[in-house]
């Protein structure tokens, strides 16, 4: 099995990668995908730690319906206008025509906040913190792997407040949230900052997001938290008796990551080998392979490892290859497509030295390791691992990014074959962004860590600084 | 707040405690349910560890698309007669008409056979063992909370083996796990055995259940586990090389319990004040009421909880009520109502003591307790409590089941009020058991624990021992 190169086929790499590694492929139904049990113990394992955080935030975890009146959708005027063109629409159940039609979710902020609007009454309900795991459907034309399904997996947070300060922080807290988690567990260096108007989420005051720079120059989108302003409580009358007992609307925020998450994994670290899965939340960790040329031989590395050597990696997603109808090379290859962190290698010939051989996804390099020491330097390649995986995450963002003054030098870096970040100026007009947009490449964020005053790349009047990139 | 007695009006009792304790409500959607942070952390607890014990029988999860293709689903005859009357489908998607209709799952036999058909190639690939967590969809005429929903949440296993006797023997383990799983976590008491022929999954060669008796006297089917035989095989051309290289159908089987778990707990363990939940799925096992005449004295007592009394608690998911507007009266009844196992209250004068008092949900002793024995103390209590409330379960479903040789007898029964398993002997002919419907009672199961020979309650024929009830 030979993956096309990154350099000449980035695309083709991608889809041959998550169908080979067993990630994912592809559903009889059209746009949407079957996660297999590889990619489902990746989700597992980032739902597991994101829903951690979650929780410490105080956030309580609720569960409303996959349906959604068709009327609540209209109810929100620009909301509306975002997602209707891509809704499924139930018109018949148990065997009748439906009175009233439903469509699947695409998000849930409208059946939420109606349903929000008869649970708060007063101050004291307030503030109203819900997240949900579940899955909503968008129908898309073109789709691709955990970048861009029909059908997907997330979490949406929703937050109802007192006050427009306390929204606007929660919206920060869960997009630090994001940042935290993608840098902690997924070894993702991201960009942090506003959206522009165009590409705020339908009904929203203000979007902000997480940006993230693939291997192919191009920006992934990974999470976007919204300050919602009270556009949707007065739409849905979500009303409460302040503590002067006036009546006032509320402020509301909403917040989410998905499966797409995992596309930004195998982007940012997949080499041509194939998957580099982040060692916080690779469904295996190490994989032991053993080396043996006889019977006898496989007999006694298999039981000394399930005997010795499995116990020194307690606390670690370890996994035995046991399978003896395939060589070593073969399985090397495997595990190294799939994206396992460390390998180890035992046989005969390695038992009697006391010694095992780790070998590392990342860097390649091969170590023989006295066993007595087994357990702590895999715990410690493990956290070195994700180091070095985010360091080069980082110097590759870094190294990517160009600063430009003009259109036509975006242009020439592209001629070149130098594709990423592109810091250029803005100066905050509709006019100009549609103008950028002309290049099919779009402001993926006005960074919060760089505010510097710079001419606009469009008018050159006044601006500030903008990350442009073409984008997933 | 009363609720309605369980002796006068357990319908009413039931659906007043699911809302008033916040496990869930109606949505605004046609027979789906909001399930509230108090109930969706139940079912988090329940997920938990079912999931857990699904993993270590070496069954992986994955996840299958929310829509299937309805020629799927026509596939297998059975199948569809059982489920077309009661799906939702989707004609319109992007704006468009669709060229091919898609219903929203009610079970995922199809979708995931069509898939196996082209994962499994020999008997290397087998068995194949998959289960999923996902939200499915049935369109129900009469529904009530919890019970019988359109939309619920589930886990479905499925999986593929080179034998029958393989099938059998995972259908089995399946059940049993499920039995183990009321018993150890639930504290529910269950027969299990087989269901007859008109009661059997549409599309099984065989259904096993477990069956619970309710408070009210009628049966709840909680989980069920079928062998499939080869007819799903069959339709979805499922085939693999045997070891000696013959092409041949595999056996399968599939297994799932639901929310509906919920319901069970809310019916089994439930009294005239409320829910009463088993301590090891219980979102809060120990709530600490603190007991305060003034400021001073709250500030000393919620110090104390927080500094010392919390710590005695590591491990366990306790809950201090700061609550400062309500009375401790009010808030007693509160947790009463949501069925939290253990109360602590404690006061200033506790405090001097150096002890506090512990109240139990189930017995509704109270005890003084000393502080360094708090610790030990609770959670020996706790595990006292999932052993009374088993027991009080076991012995709830003897004292209520009935031996009865005649239709009449039951009715006789009934007349006197005197509602609960009736055991009876069946033929096993389907004219008897239709004639055992008119009745509104059903056979729930052929108990695997009793198969004693009978004559047959209708036509006194020799039969063997089965369970009749009014069933949810």
């Amino acid at each position: 099995m030979v993956l096309p190169k990154q350099l000449e086929n980035f695309p083709g790499w991608y889809n041959r990668v998550v169908l080979e590694s067993g990630l994912a492929e592809n559903a009889s139904v059209r746009g949407c995908m079957i996660i297999k049990p590889y990619g489902y113990a990746l989700w597992e394992n980032i739902q597991q730690q994101l829903d951690r955080m979650i929780k410490l935030a105080g956030i309580d975890n609720a569960y409303f319906p996959l349906l959604i009146p068709e009327s609540f959708l209209q109810k929100e005027a620009e909301h509306v206008k975002g997602f209707a063109p891509e809704v499924a629409v139930i018109t018949q159940a148990g065997g009748k025509e439906l009175d009233e039609r439903y469509v699947i979710r695409p998000t849930s902020e409208t059946v939420m906040y109606d349903t929000f609007s008869r649970w708060i009454e007063s101050y004291r309900d307030l503030p109203l913190k819900i997240n949900q795991w579940a899955n909503v459907m968008r129908w898309e034309m073109r789709t691709r792997l955990f970048l861009r399904t029909s059908e997907f997996l997330w979490q949406e947070g929703h937050t109802v407040h007192e006050t427009k300060e306390e929204a606007e922080a929660e919206m920060l807290r869960a997009l630090s949230m994001y940042e935290e988690f993608a840098r902690d567990y997924l070894a993702i260096a991201v960009v942090i900052g506003e959206k522009s108007f165009r590409e705020r989420f339908a009904g929203a005051d203000k979007t902000v997001a997480i940006e993230a720079l693939m291997r192919d120059g191009k920006a992934l989108q990974m999470g976007t938290s919204h300050n919602l302003g009270q556009n949707f409580a007065q739409s849905f009358g979500i009303k409460f008796l302040d503590r002067n007992n006036k009546e006032k609307y509320p402020w509301q925020t909403s917040w989410g990551v998905s499966t797409r998450l995992i596309g930004g994994i195998i982007m940012s670290h997949g080499d041509d080998k194939g998957l580099i899965i982040p060692p916080k939340v690779a469904p295996i960790q190490v994989v032991i392979v053993p080396i043996y040329k006889n019977d006898t031989d496989q007999k006694r590395v298999i039981n000394f490892v399930n005997s010795h050597l499995l116990k020194k990696l307690d606390g670690i997603r370890a996994k035995l290859d046991e399978r003896d109808n395939l060589t070593p090379g073969f399985k090397f290859n495997e595990w190294e497509l799939k994206g396992v962190p460390l390998r180890i290698e035992i046989g005969s010939r390695d038992l009697e030295k006391n010694e095992a051989v780790v070998v590392n996804r990342l860097s390649l390099d091969k170590q023989s390791i006295k066993l007595q020491q087994l357990g702590n330097y895999i715990k410690d390649s493990l956290e070195k691992f994700h180091q070095d995986l985010l360091q080069r995450s980082e110097s590759f963002t870094s190294a990517n990014t160009y600063n430009v003054g003009s259109l036509a030098e975006i242009d020439k870096l592209i001629q070149a074959g130098k594709f990423g970040f592109y810091r250029a100026g803005w100066c905050g007009r509709d006019e100009c962004e549609q103008e950028i947009q002309t290049t099919k490449y779009t402001i993926r964020v006005l960074p919060f860590s760089d505010n510097s005053k710079t001419k606009c790349v469009v008018c050159k009047k006044n601006g500030r600084a903008v990350i442009i990139a073409k984008a997933y």
